[in-house]
């Protein structure tokens, strides 16, 4: 797997069922969503103006692409300012066949700019890492059929070692894009 | 990893989070319990008798252990019987370093004996693959520090690549045994 199979798999509408588990305090939060995912091309303008911002050679670039999410948590289900919704576009510069970097235009665990590490196990699940300022997060994202992707999360300290929570969620692919 | 040392990992008493995610549905499940995992000798009376009831040959057997769960789903909060508990033997014969068969004394999506084949990715999560009669298990169990293990599986319909359930657990380990 490398990572320009990997976004052409992923494009589409998916129905996302996503879990938290908070471990302290042994919490889950349940989520429902809506995650569409849609390749782009180098030559667009949102693509290259956050290229070009990033410094970065647009020839080093491989599938950029979109994604865009609504959420409805179960914390707050009659408050509608929980419908949580975003988007961000993500910028894959491969190193080698399996590893890279991908820079997200807004992060996932914090608002704010992100550049993750990524690299492709041998069963094809991509690992993702990502600095933020006060964590890390540590991402899986695999295939189990076309039409059914899993992802677990991490989310870590960024000073130690503690675990301050983990998420798992399963996919289903409605539209392919 | 291999898996003596998977299983020295794994020993002590661990205290579980366990998300279900049934697809076709989208209805979550969430599930508290107590996990607690004991190393065994080969030498003892109900490891070697099932060994020897299942025709193998003890010297290719490593590190058996036995697992026994106490869980409260969230189903059926007020019923105590919905308090699920049970345990098992488990008897990895390894094949290679990294792959080899695990027999279970009673299974885990059906109440029947199973065996499953098991293999180490290099980043060493365990991949487990067994075959029920009426489904296909797939697991994944790997360390995320040395006190917190994550577990996630996919439930196939045994013709077809049907995804019928997903599941994962957040585990922190209480006492080491």
């Amino acid at each position: 797997m490398n990572i320009e199979q990997f976004v052409e798999q992923s494009t589409g509408e998916w129905r996302s069922m996503r879990s938290g588990h908070s471990l302290a305090f042994q919490q889950f939060e349940e989520v429902l969503s809506i995650v569409e995912i849609n390749a782009l091309d180098v030559g667009e303008a949102k693509v290259s103006n956050f290229i070009t911002s990033q410094g970065i050679d647009t020839t080093k670039v491989t599938s950029p692409f979109a994604m865009r999410w609504e959420a409805e948590s179960d914390w707050e289900p009659d408050d509608p300012s929980a419908v949580a919704e975003g988007s961000c576009i993500l910028i894959p510069i491969p190193k080698t066949e399996t590893t890279g970097v991908i820079l997200r235009s807004v992060g996932y665990a914090e608002a704010e700019q992100a550049s993750s590490s990524y690299s492709f196990s041998s069963d094809g699940t991509l690992n993702l890492l990502t600095q933020y300022g006060q964590s890390i997060a540590e991402e899986r994202i695999w295939f189990v059929s076309d039409n059914v992707r899993c992802r677990s999360s991490v989310l870590r300290t960024s000073e130690g070692t503690g675990i301050l929570q983990t998420s798992f969620a399963s996919e289903v692919r409605r539209i392919k894009a």
